[in-house]
């Protein structure tokens, strides 16, 4: 059985911050650290020799989205994700319990799983925790996540009791279908906004001994300061001894305060969106590069910033492009919006390996 | 003044092909050779990284284009179109004059010059020869185009004789307004599928002693046996010892032919366009991607190809990105597509240079 082990580096002196590396079969991830998501087998718009460039070290996919295209065998037929999509470091699937309950119009929940129609071809699909383990096997990442129900927000506490009830079982039924070693089964807490509901489900989750826990359902609609509640309350009752990760997040502020609380791995499709929107993410702002102020402006997009992007054009060139409609503005803004996601978690690193993360990141706290 | 000189290094035995370098004070360009297109001061979806691993040596750039967007006082001011976008290599911009000639709908031709539209915000605007050159000056490439005026096909021999004596009075203006030795300005040789006038033309030019030759206004309609027609009646009355372009060719079959006629360079936007339209050059043929026969082909794209898609992703990899609309297929096959043109010319160029031109390509003769 292969191993995944989490090791603790350094924990801040002020808050529950902590810096470790999650060590995997195909490589370290130091935490914390930021996740591009690859939705598709791909991080839209980039080459993984540019994902490589961007300081990333773990990288997501998306179940659903690869169930249906271009479906797990093929995958498998191409060796697995890593293979089909050229990048050998390691790698995470969620379940699809987030896109079925988000995406998905038509769907039917029972006990067994859940039923909905296929948006590509009207098909009906079942997807139960023991066929989305089967799919995560097959298309092979070295962490797969639980199957889960996702309640929206708002919702009753006992709606969110009974999903946070069926989780628990789907995890336990995820874990008897899970027969891949060599990948490591994270489960999920959900609980809504309920804090009790939270501290219940993370307790049940920490006496199963996983190898990583995962906080999902937030970031789904209720204010951010709920975020930071959640979080507070969730991580201390989950092992020390194992990775944490916070599902959907990564706005500086969310990291920031959730690293501050314990967490360690976060992911979000904010800084490929952004890209493909004109936008990218500047000393803690969100500048759209349409705007007339950069038309003539030379300097590099942010010249703190050592990224293929920031080290080559300037702000006048991306202005020039995204007014253009090319698509080189959108990959050129992706890698640098992922390395400013991916090197605000480094520099919270260095910040909690030399105990000075509570000063120096202030702003955000 | 700067200088830029063509070397021969062979030539072929049976036909008038040759081998060569065009010294440029950016580099040498070897030819023949495939110069990729790059419109709006990027090569579409790809970096300069990227491009440069293709083999691109001289790459283009459309002044009607960067005369609209971004204007080439933003290019200058970022210290001319190598620094703006991050290209260090030999570049071209053409005149304006195709685009204006083919692109613009509302326009008025007189001996000054042409009058057209914007596209962009309906401001009128004034393109003499004169204009053209001040402002590829200011764009700042290694090698400018003269401004001619490119006949549509058909047309009678009555409106060609018209434009191409127009094009060789503007050519006189070009030469004296352009001021800027480290540029070299080329001529081009119009005359439509006028065999006489395409030949009294290029006798006009020679006797210039311009730094190098383009054949323009092939490649707008006519039949594709017609444009070898028109370069093997012109190549042999320009000067030997400069370097030829054929404008707007990027197809095997012509590309082959005007070689054999004794062309050194060509541009086209085909390859990046077939590469947005998810299709590939393979084999001399077209492949489109979608096809549900690559679905499961886990073979790379092209085996002999030492591209980076080809070397990186299997043609289901690609499938699968075309089928979901993914950027990433874009990028992908527009670096095979240009190493595979360029890879062609390079292939001829060492054929040439073992006289083994016409044996080896005679598929395309």
């Amino acid at each position: 059985m292969t191993e995944f082990t989490y090791t603790c580096l350094a924990r801040c002196s002020c808050t529950q911050a902590r810096a470790g590396v999650f060590h995997t079969p195909r490589g370290a991830v130091e935490t914390p650290r930021f996740m591009p998501v690859g939705t598709l087998a791909n991080v839209k718009t980039l080459t993984p020799e540019q994902l490589r460039g961007t300081g990333a070290q773990m990288v997501l996919a998306n179940t659903y989205h690869l169930h249906l295209q271009p479906g797990e065998q093929i995958v498998a037929g191409a060796g697995g994700l890593h293979s089909f999509m050229g990048w050998d470091g390691p790698m995470l699937t969620d379940s699809g319990g987030f896109q079925v309950f988000s995406l998905s119009e038509m769907r039917t929940i029972s006990e067994e799983g859940v039923k909905f129609r296929s948006p590509r071809n009207g098909d009906i699909i079942d997807l139960t925790p023991e066929r989305s383990i089967e799919i995560q096997n097959t298309l092979g990442a070295d962490v797969i996540m639980a199957f889960d129900e996702c309640p929206p927000y708002p919702a009753t506490r006992e709606a969110v009791e009974l999903a946070t009830g069926r989780t628990e079982r789907w995890l336990k039924r995820c874990m008897e279908a899970h027969h891949q070693p060599q990948q490591a089964l994270f489960g999920i807490v959900q609980g809504g906004v309920y804090l009790e509901l939270r501290a219940s489900a993370a307790r049940a989750l920490a006496a199963l001994d996983l190898p990583g826990y995962a906080i999902g359902g937030v970031s789904v609609g209720e204010p951010p300061e709920l975020i930071e509640k959640i979080v507070r309350a969730t991580v201390p009752l989950l092992p020390p001894n194992k990775p944490r990760y916070l599902m959907g997040v990564g706005t500086y502020r969310e990291m920031a305060q959730a690293i501050a609380s314990g967490v360690d791995l976060f992911d979000c499709v904010i800084p490929t969106r952004l890209g493909r929107h004109g936008t990218a993410l500047v000393a803690g702002e969100r500048w759209n590069l349409k705007n007339a102020r950069f038309r003539e402006d030379f300097n590099p997009l942010d010249e703190t910033c050592g990224c293929y992007t920031c080290r080559n054009f300037s702000r006048a060139y991306l202005c020039h492009l995204v007014r253009s409609q090319e698509l080189l503005a959108y990959t050129l803004l992706s890698i640098h919006n992922i390395t400013e996601l991916i090197g605000f978690t480094q520099r919270i690193r260095a910040a909690i390996l030399d105990d000075r993360f509570e000063s120096d990141f202030a702003r955000w706290l």
